[in-house]
């Protein structure tokens, strides 16, 4: 299904490189605006796409980048993701200084619509519904503080200059180009090469959602005028035991899996999973894949 | 009742010559820190405090204050709040950029306790109950937006530097020094010049503070260790009908009174009481004066 921003909007996406950045630049190529790329070092091929090389950790970056794309709409996708240091680095409270920057900007040079990514941490993680407009941000980790702070920094700058926005609250994004220290990406490596598995029992519920389908709300975001925050997410459950069996199964080891060889992780919730009502009902957006078809195009793409 | 701080303690206040600030700096004197205190154009007479001169709107100026004063100890009390103005002005923006440059500043210089000025203004009205963890932040206003940014900022930087914090949601202080155009300033001067006083039907219930509670709390606050949001309230709601007729027994003109002559105002909330459960457990802390008693006070000085 296309997506069709007004003719003559200039899009610009931060974080262009990253895992879910490269699928949304992807999905945006399409969509009729000019396409303008950042990243601290544009890869050498273009794909159609403006590249500006910008560390947006120096303040003045931002406003040397929104000065030279002039975005109409911008996406904002950049943020510390280094798997195991993401979570309680000091950079996150840097880079919600960039974000703050970057909004200024972009109000001061007259941006229109705004969507930034956030994450399912910034919820109260002790509930069992996360919806929106009715789940308390109460974030307990340095990451999630300092999403939580851009969501509502993103509100202000809004207001302030008379932009509009969208934030999305992505929950856990997998597919092709994930890190590999990652939940999908280690199981596939360990079942490809023979080896046993050691997981927990595996009975926690996450909302798997596949990238390519992220990153086609993210930029559907983009294009629409509804205003806050909204889940990015599928509304469907799956045990991590699910996915790794249906992980073995595709690769034909399900003989490799150890369920409760290891402990389980302190501190997580056991279920996290997006209320999708109010995406449906004001994005009309629904998951393009299921979980088997997400995890069965993701083990081809990791083939390759 | 003594609120002490540790010895050799440096507490800083900013907004130090607004309406809830000048009480915060009254009740901070005997709390056994040394007191600086900050605004743009510090009055003549020092009052026991060491002032300093500061735009907080000049990012670097955070910066500057930070360095001359050293806090241990920093109570964040400035921002906009021009009656009438301050709900919609594009400045709430601005008070958000001034306030993360404070918060680093404060980070970078070791600083080990913050505590925020917030409002009411920051959850989601809809609702009837306002309890810290369990109602969200939904703001409407460009203040509550921005103020609500500056929370989630707060505890943003606070897990990046490892100093601790307490917002302080403030609920609807009022008292000596209160704005002119305010509530019960705009009565007081009705009533004791005989004029009639048109007023809606004054039913929507609030819950009054007075104001020099209010700063008793924000210093107990500081001198606390306690992480978070707390409401600063009473935790008792009373009608502006209720309030309007107290104060008009006090100077005796009850019949001056014409409840019903204005329409109710759009977009209000019938009832915003502060839940105060956690502030009386964790910081074990009660208003020291009831609603009639706050009034009488205001009355009299007022009439001075």
């Amino acid at each position: 299904v296309s997506v069709a921003l007004p003719r003559g909007s200039r899009l610009l996406l931060t974080g262009a490189t990253g895992f879910l950045g490269r699928h949304i630049l992807e999905r945006a190529k399409d969509c009729g605006a000019e396409v303008f790329a950042t990243c601290r070092n544009p890869p050498a091929k273009s794909g159609g796409v403006r590249w500006i090389a910008a560390d947006l950790l120096h303040p003045e970056a931002c406003h040397g980048l929104i000065a030279e794309a002039r975005p109409t709409h911008l996406i904002h996708s950049a943020w510390i993701a280094t798997p195991g240091v993401f979570w309680a680095s000091p950079a996150n409270a840097d880079w919600l200084t960039a974000g703050i920057a970057l909004l200024k900007a972009f109000g001061d040079y007259g941006g229109q619509r705004f969507v930034g990514v956030g994450t399912c941490a910034e919820y109260d993680w002790s509930g069992e519904v996360f919806a929106e407009d009715r789940t308390p941000a109460l974030p307990t980790t340095p990451y999630g503080k300092a999403k939580a702070a851009m969501a509502s920094a993103t509100d202000a700058f809004a207001a302030r200059y008379g932009f509009s926005f969208a934030w999305g609250r992505v929950f856990l994004p997998y597919g092709p180009g994930d890190a590999p220290e990652r939940l999908v990406p280690t199981l596939l490596r360990g079942l490809l090469k023979g080896e046993d598995i050691k997981l927990s029992e595996g009975t926690q519920v996450r909302d798997f959602l596949y990238a390519p389908d992220g990153a086609d709300l993210i930029v559907r975001l983009a294009a629409s005028a509804e205003l806050g925050v909204f889940n990015v997410g599928t509304g469907v459950g799956s045990s991590v035991r699910a996915v790794a069996e249906r992980l073995a199964q595709a690769v034909g080891r399900s003989d490799l899996l150890r369920f409760g060889a290891l402990p389980a992780r302190a501190g997580e919730p056991d279920t996290l999973v997006a209320d999708m009502e109010k995406v449906a009902r004001l994005v009309r957006w629904k998951p393009l894949h299921s979980l088997d078809q997400g995890l069965e195009a993701t083990v081809a793409a990791f083939r390759t």
